[in-house]
């Protein structure tokens, strides 16, 4: 069984990947910010990161949001991947698997425009087979899951479960049984709470888990 | 077949619901908040619209996030609702349609907790039988769709569609071809685009249109 354990300061991410949404206010990630040394920028994220004075290993997208300067001043590690099909999320994480990694955290993936959160949080069940890949935001941690997981909670904690297909899922040590309402919802219990240090998800398919800080 | 306008300043909302999100910014939406005359608040949304002067006509949800004091001041348009099953903005939408109110907008209601962000936008599809409903955002609007539907819009108008289950659908007058690359996946083409003042979504299943403003 897959277990995913809740995330402190005292954590380090193997890849950390900063896409270009509101940059990270929560100390936890701008912590990880300081002390990771793999960090892969998604375009004009860079931009961001490197007026804090942090420079990442690469900056991966169309560069359509890059400003000048760092186009030119970072043109050494600079991966320009024009490929409209995808966002540049979705180059970035390519880019880190093509790199060898496979322990990928991601920030900065929402609080800007709502489809580019749609997108950025549907794309991590796309890559929950090629990679341990978790999504944390200013309020908490998105994790893609298709089997039998142990989550690290704590009793109180605000879990919250979408379902990307159609598929029934139990749950066990939460607070409210998920019945699935409607084919036609991602919404699979906003309200839910962890009754204590762990708590168990059986999906039948591909659902995104969110625990709250 | 339904057909979906771009509202522009002189729209007039019929029945606002200003949900417990980041308050609006855009200045689309503060001009609704002015003018219309029917606005329900969920919960603690009520208080960043008291303090701006606008008083609404039905402060609707469990009552957990209002201040005490517009608790009290405002205790004849307060609906509580207690039930957990159901977050504060589908409580909202319940008393709208109980009012025989059939035109409902929604504001506020991303911009936070990404979850309830989540479980917002998908919510929308829940009532579309119901009413004819929209969500504003600061970046756009979303349309949950179940038919054949036209759109108006302009040329090179960004529009993501979002797939709420494993139907088919097909596009006119959207930049790229929409190809269902995974059944395991919200995102349906974040990165589309409009070709001319109107676009045509044919759905089998359900779908939310994100229109960039």
């Amino acid at each position: 069984m897959n277990y995913y354990p809740l995330r402190a300061t005292g954590y380090l991410p193997e890849t950390l990947i900063l896409a270009n949404g509101s940059f990270p206010k929560h100390p936890l990630l701008l912590d990880w910010l300081k002390r990771c040394d793999y960090i892969v920028c998604c375009d004009g994220a860079a931009d961001d990161l490197l007026q804090r004075g942090i420079k990442p290993v690469a900056i991966v997208g169309d560069c359509d949001s890059l400003s000048a300067s760092s186009r030119s001043e970072f043109a050494a590690i600079l991966h320009p991947d024009s490929d409209q099909e995808t966002n540049d999320l979705t180059k970035s994480v390519r880019f880190c698997l093509a790199q060898g990694r496979s322990n990928l955290t991601i920030i900065g993936a929402t609080g800007k425009r709502e489809d580019h959160t749609l997108g950025n949080i549907s794309l991590l069940t796309d890559y929950m087979a090629d990679a341990q890949i978790e999504m944390f935001t200013d309020y908490g941690v998105f994790t893609p899951i298709s089997t039998d997981s142990l989550f690290q909670s704590f009793a109180g904690q605000q879990v919250s479960l979408f379902a990307m297909d159609a598929g029934e899922l139990t749950v066990t040590n939460l607070k409210y049984p998920v019945v699935r309402k409607s084919l036609h919802s991602w919404w699979q219990g906003t309200l839910n709470e962890s009754l204590g240090n762990e708590f168990r998800i059986h999906p039948t398919g591909s659902v995104i888990v969110f625990r709250v800080y």
